[in-house]
């Protein structure tokens, strides 16, 4: 069974030198994450780690297959949602669509034009309607508590526009995912027999991907949602069971927990080298920041500790970011996510031989343009004294984005716990929230 | 006259407490950076800052605007290239253009769908080709040296597309935008009778976005450049003539400088609350990182530094990031980039009232709720003792985004005379580059 890679010899010293992990730290941090697995695994099974099992439960696909085949075909499917009810849907949509989806004919595309509805700029909602008829719209509209305020302002948009356009009818064109029993949205529900989805009690936004938060719109659009959570439930026994040398998430954990708190290396870049795994990184980058980033450990100590996630994309940020990279300080650590293989080949003509600048490419590939860039700047980064580890997706489908979403996930937890911080709550949220339910007059919020 | 308005005083003392910048230190600071900016004047009428002169030559635009007449309508506006060449013109159009331009009918249009090719992933630029017809198609290629990889990469496909497409008319579909004299670019566009614009020497890719580097697409996309420039001219006045305290350049860069280098804060958030004004951000981390992000000072000393730019968009990341912005280390400093005025006003429709959730909602507008979560998460980050600088977008106008451009240029040519370093080179990409040649088989880079 093939699984994705990491590949960590350019953190170790007999690669990376004295940047680098020696052997014998690196005993004691495979000691010290066995304890973690071992804790996973008792959490695991008193029930609170829900999100682990969310691949073994093939009844809420079924269920997501069903609604979805109630709603019948439509032009447009809108998610209105944020954060995880948003990265990791739209992280599965890049990764497994074409890469223009939404410009292609509908004969072409077969499955509706997809668009996130993730912010409440006016000009953005206001122009979507401009381009997307509520008439010929699905709305997926997901909130786990029901009341996220970004989520409930998209809905009253998104209800008045259905009922200008379609009148009594705009209840077949809403989805809502939230809750199973509780809060605004599933009351809703109920009381206007919208069609409605469940977010399992425990499984918080940014570990949902796996529930009917992504499988949801990833039915409808066509997507191999099987092999998404086959990939993940494969991904899960790995790293739940395998011993921490051959488990990727336990070393992602170990090695970036490390060099954060030991070599002052906070800032851990995701860099992707495919455009399809660009909104990956971007959903990791909620799971990592939101998770560790916090104020108080599990002991209740006053810390504000954790790492400082970064998104970026290869080749293109060679042209931005990398001159940081390689001369910046020393307080980055990288993460590469390299495609062994691409959907598609392009044979790069040789023409205009003359010129230097063409010559040398002309009769070669740009797939092998792309693998010669990551493995330079790889290699640039570690002459440069830079720890880098390299995640491989031997080709970018949903079996290997259902491992990846696991990984990551588990790869937090484990992390939680060699931090000392709880990695399912947000707390450091909530100021924001009661300002804004202030400034907006809700009620219960008033000034003290 | 109104101007974007930086708003300081969250990172200062009296407002920030001691995580604020104190009286005495803000005086300091601003004797200090009277200093740079006296050098930036004199370097410009030596004629070693030729960004700063971009907005006067009104020329460059006539020919931008009579090159666009003779290419004639096209379908399709495709940009081939990477960094400063892509990142400038692509925040333009999000910024100035509506936003789902690309899905608009034709008639609605009136101008290309616009394409940004800025990386060389096999599987986009492959299904490019799939959405866009070559014969309908202008491909804007653009390379200051001439020697680009990725860009090369993308021309030879772009090259064998077209002739395969039109035959000999290929010609009619390009326009070259590089050096108006050396490399391998603008000889092609000799020998085989090419458009061609140029791109001032001394004017680097991270500072071309006043060039035809951005002029032309804006002229292309229907874009209002001459406000663009206006707005450019104006703030590159008042940056280099008003007193510190009044000159935004000069508060950011010293600012920034000062949390970075005194108070242990290197990495600097960008968030901007406009979906239209991401891409301004992205451009921006570009040009902070890699103007910044040096190893020896301009005296020669090795010292490995350098702010590490951060782009965030509100209040969407208010679901991602600000747990660990709240909550995290105290790494950070922050600049909110806020639009006052949207082009839309969208009203949320006071219905389901008797849900808590929705019911402090209708009747107000989604633009208040904006204002708000902006407002809000200012006044979280302040109450954690977080500094925070905020940039007024009276609106999202080409004039305002000129004035953008211009500031940062401006406060990153700032920021290397505080840092002491060469705001200009990148030589920290060189390495890699290498290692790709010797990979790809350039002649002259065969492994030593």
């Amino acid at each position: 069974m093939t699984h994705l890679r990491l590949q960590i010899s350019n953190a170790l010293s007999s690669v990376a030198g004295p940047a680098g992990l020696s052997p014998g730290e690196f005993d004691r941090l495979m000691a010290r994450v066995s304890e973690a697995i071992g804790t996973i695994k008792r959490q695991r099974s008193e029930g609170s780690l829900p999100f682990l099992d969310l691949p073994r439960d093939r009844e809420v696909l079924e269920i997501c297959r069903s609604t979805a085949r109630r709603c019948g075909d439509h032009e447009n499917f809108v998610l209105a949602g944020i954060g995880g009810s948003a990265l990791g849907p739209y992280a599965l949509f890049r990764a497994l669509s074409h890469p223009f989806h939404n410009l292609l004919d509908g004969s072409r595309r077969r499955t509706p034009r997809f668009f996130v509805l993730d912010n409440i700029d006016p000009d953005t909602v206001g122009a979507l309607f401009e381009v997307a008829n509520p008439s010929r719209t699905l709305f997926n509209i997901i909130s786990k508590s029901g009341a996220t305020a970004e989520t409930a302002a998209a809905s009253l948009v998104i209800f008045d526009a259905l009922q200008k356009s379609v009148g009594g009818r705009w209840r077949d064109h809403i989805v809502v995912t939230t809750d199973p029993e509780k809060g605004d949205l599933r009351q809703l529900a109920r009381e206007e027999d919208l069609a409605a989805l469940p977010i399992p009690p425990g499984v918080g936004g940014r570990f949902s991907v796996l529930s009917s938060v992504g499988l949801f719109p990833a039915v409808c659009l066509g997507l191999d949602a099987e092999n998404l959570l086959a990939g993940a439930e494969a991904m899960a026994d790995l790293c739940l069971e395998a011993e921490p040398r051959e488990n990727p998430a336990a070393l992602l954990a170990t090695l970036l927990h490390f060099f954060d708190t030991r070599r002052g290396r906070p800032i851990h870049v995701m860099m992707a080298y495919a455009d399809r795994l660009l909104p990956l990184a971007d959903w990791w980058r909620q799971l990592w920041a939101e998770s560790l980033g916090k104020r108080h450990t599990n002991d209740g100590r006053e810390v504000f500790l954790g790492p400082t996630p970064v998104k970026a994309l290869g080749a293109t940020d060679q042209h931005s970011q990398v001159q940081l990279y390689i001369e910046g300080p020393q307080d980055k650590v990288f993460i590469f996510l390299e495609a062994k293989r691409f959907q598609r080949e392009v044979t790069l003509d040789p023409i205009f031989g003359h010129l230097s600048s063409l010559e040398y490419l002309g009769g070669k590939s740009m797939n092998a343009l792309m693998a010669a860039e990551c493995s330079a700047t790889r290699q640039a980064l570690t002459d440069a004294g830079r720890p880098n580890l390299t995640l491989e997706f031997p080709e970018i489908s949903a079996n290997f984005l259902g491992e990846a979403f696991m990984l990551f996930e588990i790869a937090t937890i484990i992390a939680g716990d060699l931090y000392n911080v709880n990695p399912l709550d947000q707390p450091g949220v909530e100021h924001g929230k009661i300002l804004t339910y202030r400034l907006m007059g809700h009620k219960g919020y008033e000034e003290a």
